[in-house]
């Protein structure tokens, strides 16, 4: 960082999450880790992460504690409308300042129900008390708008912890903020891979050396691994190295890419089709529609889905999708035979250009030495061939593997179709 | 007697990560919760979950400001080899001790190595390093011992980051040393709600005070909302205070208690369908596979769910769920008529008891005055009689929108086999 700047620059920060869903393991802090990372994107250094439990005074200490030796605090969570939502209240106390009603935060409130078409409760208009002289921040995405106010030595912004309704504030709030406080922006370019593990990857990206100022992160979020490229945008042979190391990236994962940045899974396949003038049909067993519903995350995507059968029972694989009662009795539902029948079954009934099958053993019961929990058949019915093939996934769950399958027939389909 | 403990029962902890991977947002904490929760089944209350970056000042002000109002610290992160591991060092500045190397330590990685049959580097002898005092700690999955020592009120223990190495060795130090210290357990009930929004089941519970030592907590988790109820277990009547209270948040909860503590809505239905020796049949449009999805997130589902159809192309509704053309030229398919039609075309084509269909507009296009995004209909095909409503979701997104349907379409089919 260019020393002229730092007068203007934001530099450090801390993040605090409050509940006691977090103190006691129920819930993982994600929100934090995002939060992390917007602010990383912007040059900010993050000096650390803090949760607590629904406890007044333990937050308005730790709200002090945090504000003492840094620019920026980030607070999620504890603006909702019960008894054990004090985060207002720390705030308050931590800024020696006393809660009120704000008639702007009323205001939004209680506007927000009415869009919503729903009476306000009682209980709401408590999210329109904030510490005295604090900003209005308002929530797009919910009921409970948020507050920035100063607190020690840093500007401190409280937002609501629904994830949903955090970023949409972080983004609307927090982001203009730090920009216009001429926060130097890092770059960040991301490559997403779905079916390979992480140590696969980064084998593949051993020989990728990054030059100064650029460097090189791995992210797992089943059934996903993402490569992370940040680099500095200034001078341009800073951000002229960052590009070429993303082409190294990118030249190293070749077609185990299947998007960059905001891109998808579904999004590409999508994509895929649409350039051909294809549709998709879906026939699931294990999966039960997970593998429609992925394909269908995407706006836009009647464009090129038309539906699907989910075959949990043996006789609608039969009834809907035409698999002979000899196969399933010769073969078994688990089988590439079963799977190649349900591709091109569902293709027919559904009426699309491309049938896609799932049939395997999810768990955690049901498993057999031959045909262990984790087994899945993929079919793929394409307009002039079908195509089978079989996965084993690790046992690491129902709930994983259920996901790794039907994420790994859409990606079955896009390496096709980027292939051929 | 244990150095550092205390007479009394443990009752209070912080937990602390340490690592850039945490304070950049590369890496969500896992760690904590899972620490967190160890913590909670044994009765100790968690004040704090703190994450600094791999800087020995600030961690070594965290670690003297966690210490300074809790029993016990466990620390995980930071005891590698590389330059970056810089735990130890913080501790012994936290703790006013030298860092030096201890031969017990040192035999243990030497040890481990000899057992993996590995050359031991040098960077590998940082990890004998400890706060002067310190009680090693063997680690039994990996190559960093752990240590403990008394800091501020606490015992703090200090174990690697690796999730399984911290698993093992929290397992194998810090149970039996929370044991021996007599740890009182923490009674914990769960109350689960589907489709009532956070207020209003604080709403309903308003007149149920809860008394000393019980506490009420609201987590939500679209689309549902728990209440978590939270006692002492001795003396007896400590115990009979947190059952009086359960009782009293089930019988206000009524019928909209899907279900407690482990139990899930899946779950519930499938049991109400098995108890009639009911099977259930799905068939959705915007939902496009996330009902049927979820109904066989739970294992053994097979028994009570025979399969489905996703139709998301109203083609699809013609020709596997024979809605006539005519109604859906008329109302279009998202209405009560289309529903209807679809509930009772999946009964009839899956051969199940129970038809349950979704159509609906999630979003972010599709939406007309009439029609708004976030209007979804649903369809309840039972033996004897066909249902059918809509209802108009908040308009927060197509995930959630298309999450929040699907969840509402079986637990209207659980309300209704609970009440007849």
């Amino acid at each position: 960082m260019l020393p002229g700047r730092k007068a203007v620059t934001m530099r450090t920060a801390r993040i605090l999450a409050q509940g006691d869903e977090l103190t006691t393991g129920a819930t993982v802090d994600t929100n934090s880790a995002w939060v992390a990372e917007q602010l990383r994107l912007r040059g900010v250094r993050v000096l650390g992460l803090c949760a607590a439990p629904d406890d007044v005074e333990l937050l308005a200490r730790m709200l002090v504690e945090a504000s003492r030796d840094c620019d920026l605090l980030v607070s999620g969570g504890g603006l909702g409308p019960t008894t054990d939502d004090v985060t207002a209240e720390a705030a308050a106390r931590a800024a020696g300042a006393p809660l009120v009603e704000s008639p702007e935060a009323l205001a939004q409130v209680r506007d927000r129900f009415a869009r919503m078409g729903r009476p306000m409760s009682p209980s709401n208009a408590k999210q329109a008390l904030i510490p005295q002289g604090a900003q209005v921040l308002e929530n797009p995405a919910g009921t409970a708008p948020g507050f920035a106010l100063p607190l020690g030595t840093a500007r401190a912004f409280f937002f609501p912890g629904v994830p949903q309704e955090l970023r949409t504030m972080v983004e609307r709030h927090l982001v203009p903020w730090l920009e216009a406080g001429g926060a130097a922006p890092l770059l960040r370019r991301r490559f997403h891979v779905c079916g390979l593990g992480e140590s696969l990857v980064q084998e593949r990206l051993a020989d990728v050396l990054p030059p100064p100022g650029v460097r090189l992160g791995y992210k797992t979020w089943l059934p996903y691994n993402t490569v992370l490229v940040y680099g500095e945008a200034e001078p341009a042979e800073a951000r002229e190295r960052f590009e070429t190391t993303c082409a190294a990236v990118r030249a190293r994962l070749g077609d185990d890419r299947l998007g960059e940045d905001d891109e998808t899974l579904p999004g590409v396949v999508g994509r895929l089709l649409l350039d051909r003038g294809w549709t998709l049909a879906t026939a699931e067993s294990c999966t039960a529609g997970g593998a429609a519903a992925l394909a269908t995350e995407t706006p836009g995507s009647s464009a090129w889905f038309r539906g699907g059968v989910v075959a949990y029972d043996n006789d609608v694989k039969r009834s809907l999708l035409d698999v002979p009662a000899a196969l399933l009795e010769a073969h078994g539902a688990v089988s590439e035979e079963c799977a190649r029948a349900m591709a091109e079954g569902v293709r027919r009934a559904v009426g699309a250009d491309v049938g896609v099958s799932i049939t395997g053993i999810a768990g955690p019961d049901g498993g057999t030495p031959g045909k262990p929990v984790g087994l899945v058949c993929f079919g793929l019915a394409l307009p002039d061939v079908t195509r089978t093939r079989t996965t084993r996934f690790p046992p690491f769950g129902r709930e994983r593997v259920r996901a790794m399958a039907a994420a790994a027939a859409l990606e079955w389909l896009r390496r096709l179709l980027v292939r051929a």
